[in-house]
């Protein structure tokens, strides 16, 4: 697609994700996946040696191997092949200083959650992409699975009559089998405050927007840590009241011993429900309010939402997975910076991947769950720009992204 | 078992579940699958001539089929061979006269829960079973599922270590696919409160007690109804601190359209969880802590605990269901009531039904979640006896027992 | 209902099933959870004394406990309150002269499988229920689940279009984990030529001529021993060829380490495709042709079929098992039988439930598929009266019902 | 890997895979996904502009963009930077010469299945992959599982104990839903004989053998068509018997109406059992033989086989899919030819993938089950190059690979 508007792939840069990481394989696997990409530079790590070394073992040219995210920025925008877009998925307290350094730069930015470590940092960040105009992709991966984007236009659509209740689950045992665990995620000050919110809540929340479309209006939290002399945040339990009436709960955590991923959504409306758990994607639960329980499939074939449809790369009963999601963000952005670079007035697809925005109200749902959590009261989910922020106790300024970390990123 | 210690079986009087009524015919299927009692009275409705006809129909002899509860209790305590059990299943605001009646005549009792619609009347009848020595169980079913009670010796005897995090789930679309519904179940001031908190929300509480075996602290509530101008609650949501340090999260709702039934509980130790679904309820899931998925099965044979083998009637492979569960409560407590007949000093096995106590516990937790939903703040699960009560702001004074109702009893 | 027409409940005399038996339970629980039966006589044993002081401890008279099945059935026959239904839990080779027995003397005959051990005797017995004109009933009792009537009630409806493949299975661990059974399973001259086929298969067999309502043209069938060294069968595949053309085919095994029970069917129309698994019997998948694979269960209401509705207890959400399914053809058959004593010329509801001449298929389908495993090639599954019978080569003459036997029955 | 080995990613040409074709977008993703292949070269189309502009519309040079797969592999085998790969996925009745030529030119090959339309042809490309030396794979896919390798390493190493019964489904719906469907594969004489057997058959076939690790001596089969007037094969039902004494069945169609992909196994040792659907590919039950039924995920770590641990790329709970383990073939073909290509002795790693015997293998079972189906007995699954070839009566010779084909090759 992108070839046959620009008799090329786009030129992408990655920052962040070096040896050790997890997500930096699955950014590049994503971005390899539908041939819209070549990858051309990166600054793989805080450790300069070392992240020159991985860009060449990633079969980079030396020159485009940076030591640095400065470097790198500096540099590509002085070439005339520069990269098109960079991807950022470096630590979250550098969020906010590589995406305002290389908007500054002109590039469009593909950004791992959370979008920063606080609301008005996010907020900041949100309108200097509007100032600057260029596209913002933030990985909320979960919402390129084809059954999420099929219930959410199932919902959308009327098929579930009036939201009422919602249920969010994010179940995960991580902590609970890495009592060990030490980086950057176990340092509050670096991971921006709350590891449980950041880390997996947010992903949580947004999955629940993503598919209800409502808007969250008050909530009550609590948040703490289930492990006896836990140093983070390992549990939130949240009720919601939505813009609409209805209401919610929220249940997260990574240290439930025995559990694998477990991010799950149930939504119920006055005509039926969907459920969908994440470990087993391609089937999304439809309880129908007529007594059907349907458990949604590939084989519905052109039955399918058309956003779910686009999403989909094989043959029905050949299941797609993580990687697959994560890749239709990567894809999809790439059809709307094409169309740019092509200079066509409309991107060619509807944007279908989270936002910048969708990144604050990210950042807005943690403000109010901290400030629940300690206030022992409802509150509200301020509109952007206007919640009160609230830092874990022990949250000390966040690591600059110049400085020299003790540990690399991964 | 009775037939061998007692030469003859158990003589069973009941009191409500006439015509149209779910309950009463399950206490009666219950009664009989295992030939330990013999139904021989009963006073089946509020409306005299319903009654005596319902009990015609059962097979009863005229003069024990009784028109009203009264009746049945004066009556029969005057027999030579008078019932040795008396089992209730009338609305819920007449739980406690008939009781308290039955208890003072001298008859063990089988009562369908909640024990009472508040928490004082609960403690009351408590204290005259105490005071009578008389055997009592609240029927608060779903405790006699042999992998509840496979679930709950694994967590008494270590095997998930110290627990840390609790959900449970009761969400039914009962009231979302009857929104028509009327009867005294629709009327605040019959069913003592909250509907949804008593009808459903107390089994979910008590589930989760029975299999953790922890006493819940601290509990916030959301209580309310999701249908517009729904009369009664449909909605409760409790974020849970126990005894130990654990925390919890509980859904219930009657209004979920699309959903069945949807009891179930999680409970995470430090060492794995265990995970159970009435609707599967042959089925138990153990995440262990080493990586392993393990759906327990009654293929287990020798490897389930005591109580759950107690609990089986027919060969691993052959499911057992809801009456299965219910009819567990009835024969251990035929055991337990033969064996005081026969004049021995200590039951012929451990009570593991619930008892008196088991239905204070249930109305102290739905005074306590009251209590916050009305507040705003945590709210204490007080000890029994001690708890502040709540009502719901129309709730207006129960039924008294010798009404006579524009509805029958079902 | 049997108690409004006749003023009483059925008296029921039971044969076989004493101390140690699997199946004799089953019966007299199925016979007791709707209250259609009194249980008033027995002979439980092939030892008199045992058989007796069973009896006893089920509560009957000591009159009515027989030693033998012949003393019960001459003595009850002479009897003015005598059993109106004899119910037959004996050892396979003796059920022939029992209900040969039983239909001379008048009773009606509730009999478990198979039906006798070879087709001719299973065939003079339906000759002789139709000269008799007596009420009959075969326990396949996995017929008696709601959602086995629901999928043939939609075959039969034409839901699924024209039937192209049928699958069938029963994949049963038992004797894989009970490597040194003895008994009269174990014994082929008592069982009747081949344990899998006998025990199980016929179950798998009947299920899917029940559903489909197709008879079996021709089969193919591999049946022997997978464990080493196995006296009897332990595995049976077949192939089949249906009437209408159809296809199908069946892996039957009761030495499947590592399964529990594994009754399962699969049947493709043109239109779609039904599925139902023992294990999980509340729940029947529907594959329809149009895309969604809807997973029916109680919640469907009105919309079940009108065999399925009638063949339920409990409230929707509440799961029913194994002895429910058992007590389905219990009570019809109640009810045909109190019609009939009643003097009502048709009977109360539609004999749903499998009758002598499903007996008599089940024991073709036996002796064609021993036919054509001897033979290696596709055997007739001839109509009733004209298959060649094939006997196990070791298979020596059935133990004659009045014989001493060394091990009761059970 | 490969980079750090060469220096270079390798080169691969890929010939078929057309627009409109399901596979060749399956080959490229899958070459792409770890960025071990850059693809240099395509012939894409039996229409040779057709071919053309799919090579341009990948981004790959117009001179290695060829109309044909003669000219690919003439001009690619003249060139410096030549392909060190080709990759086939055109229509079965080409692969023979196809691969025949491009061994000649000293290519190594991924070649799509079946490997021939006939047994002789099967050999004589396995003799020549022999003669040559180079590194041949066969992409029955779903070997490439981490699930079905964990499979066949607990099975190899005993924790099953010895095998004694198999199970192989695949059920699929594709043809019941596409009546209408017309092409290569719905020609007998170009698709090798029997659609069932070539197109999925083989599939299940081998993922029997790859499991199991056993031969299989003879089996017995059912093959023709179950959709009216159907002019392909569309249904096969196998007996089979393997060397060791297990035996098996197997129920392969592409004509249930309902299904949607349905690849499945069962294994039973007489110490437990495995059970996986390709639907759900990352879990993979094992029913121990000490009663518990264990669902083996991705949790396990680093208790899962070697295999399987080498064929995962994301973080447990992250599902992965069918591109996923296609990729692994690709993946591991790079490492060992890279390995050659660095003039190391011995491949970087075991073999994992299928090789060219496997694909003869699959052959010779399609052999045996027509000539079984054709003569109604059992049939020897004969010893690579002894087995007598039986094709289906309509079978015309196959299309010469040079033809002017009326359809394009996808």
């Amino acid at each position: 697609m992108v070839v046959k508007l620009l008799g090329r792939r786009l030129r992408l840069g990655v920052i962040g994700g070096g040896a050790g990481s997890f997500i930096g394989p699955v950014h590049r696997m994503a971005a390899r996946l539908d041939g819209q990409y070549d990858i051309v530079a990166s600054a793989l790590s805080s450790n300069p040696e070392r992240g020159r070394q991985g860009g060449l073992d990633l079969g980079l040219s030396p020159e485009r191997s940076y030591g640095s995210w400065q470097d790198l920025i500096k540099a590509e925008a002085a070439r005339a092949d520069r990269a098109d877009v960079l991807a950022v998925m470096t630590p979250n307290d550098s969020h906010f200083d590589i995406c305002m350094a290389a908007l500054d730069a002109g590039f469009h930015i593909v950004c791992d959650k959370p979008l920063a470590t606080d609301l008005q940092s996010a907020q900041r960040l949100a309108d200097k992409v509007q100032a600057t105009g260029l596209e913002f992709c933030v990985t909320y991966c979960y919402t390129g699975y084809p059954m999420v984007r099929q219930a959410r236009d199932m919902v959308h659509s009327g098929q579930l009559g009036t939201i009422r209740q919602i249920h969010l689950q994010y179940v995960q045992g991580n902590l609970a089998d890495a009592p060990s665990a030490t980086g950057w995620r176990m340092d509050p000050s670096r991971l921006g405050g709350s590891l449980v919110l950041l880390d997996i809540g947010i992903h949580a929340f947004h999955l629940g927007a993503y598919v209800s479309g409502l808007g969250m209006q008050t909530l009550f939290a609590d948040v703490g840590a289930t492990r006896p002399g836990g140093a983070v945040d390992d549990y939130v339990a949240t009720l919601m009241h939505y813009d609409n009436g209805a209401r919610g709960s929220l249940w997260v955590t990574n240290a439930a011993a025995g559990s694998e991923h477990g991010l799950s959504f149930r939504i119920h409306g006055d005509k039926g429900a969907l459920e969908w758990h994440q470990e087993e994607p391609n089937r999304l639960l439809h309880r129908s309010g007529d007594g059907f329980d349907q458990v949604l499939t590939r084989r519905l074939g052109p039955l399918m939402s058309e956003g779910a449809q686009r999403s989909i790369r094989v043959e029905r009963g050949h299941p797609e997975g993580y990687l697959e999601a994560f890749a239709n963000l990567y894809t999809e952005f790439a059809q709307v910076v094409a169309a740019r670079i092509a200079g066509q007035s409309a991107p060619a697809m509807p944007r279908l991947y989270p936002q910048v925005q969708d990144g604050v109200q990210g950042l807005s749902y943690v403000a109010a769950a901290l400030h629940s959590a300690h206030s022992g009261t409802w509150a509200s989910v301020a509109a952007p720009g206007a919640a009160p922020v609230v830092k874990s106790p022990n949250a000390t300024p966040a690591c600059p992204g110049d400085c020299t970390c003790a540990d690399d990123w991964y």
